[in-house]
């Protein structure tokens, strides 16, 4: 996967980050990188109708989305929908590593695709 | 600033985060939300002219950058000119908060502007 391989290097020999193994997820390469107690993944398609192919196709490469960690995913959602914000995940769904995780639509959160995890 | 005030909200009504001072950088209005070990900061202009209001004309929102601490910037700018990425600037200036602070060119890292600080 060379462009993951290029974009890989910057954190790998800039930052000094270590990768974890490549996972996949939603029809994508996952590669994820510790820094701090935040995690940075990079992403490359697998297939050419995947969320990330369409996205790469639509702005070319650069950031899909933020994602926060919250200590109650449900709860977190029902905040969302009683101060109005629309979700692209009604209810939790599986996403990498197994995380119970939720989108919300970038048209409620300044443009910004913003994932939520537990 | 009502555009960065119904963004602030999901992050604190939401995410239950709480916003600190606004501050002024670049010609920007700031308010930063410390989230963990980061640090989420919402920008919205202040003069037509700035990066920021440059950007929202050409993107709309969205995010803008994301920003990583190193132990010593001077040595990894070093190690990206030795990588062969191009650097918006060749040496620190001083950001938000008084700290140094130098970007590389999106061109350098798949299309994401990426701001280092020490």
């Amino acid at each position: 996967m060379p462009d993951l391989d290029a974009a890989l290097a910057f954190y790998r020999d800039v930052l000094g980050l270590t990768p974890h193994p490549p996972e996949v997820a939603d029809g994508a390469a996952i590669v994820s990188l510790s820094f701090g107690d935040s995690e940075v993944e990079l992403l490359a398609p697998l297939e050419p109708e995947s969320p990330i192919a369409r996205f790469l196709d639509r702005r070319g490469p650069g950031i899909h989305h933020i994602c926060y960690r919250v200590s109650n995913l449900d709860r977190a959602l029902d905040a969302c929908r009683a101060a109005g914000y629309r979700l692209i995940d009604e209810t939790p769904r599986t996403g990498a590593g197994g995380r119970r995780i939720a989108f919300v639509h970038p048209k409620a959160t300044a443009g910004i695709l913003l994932e939520l995890t537990e």
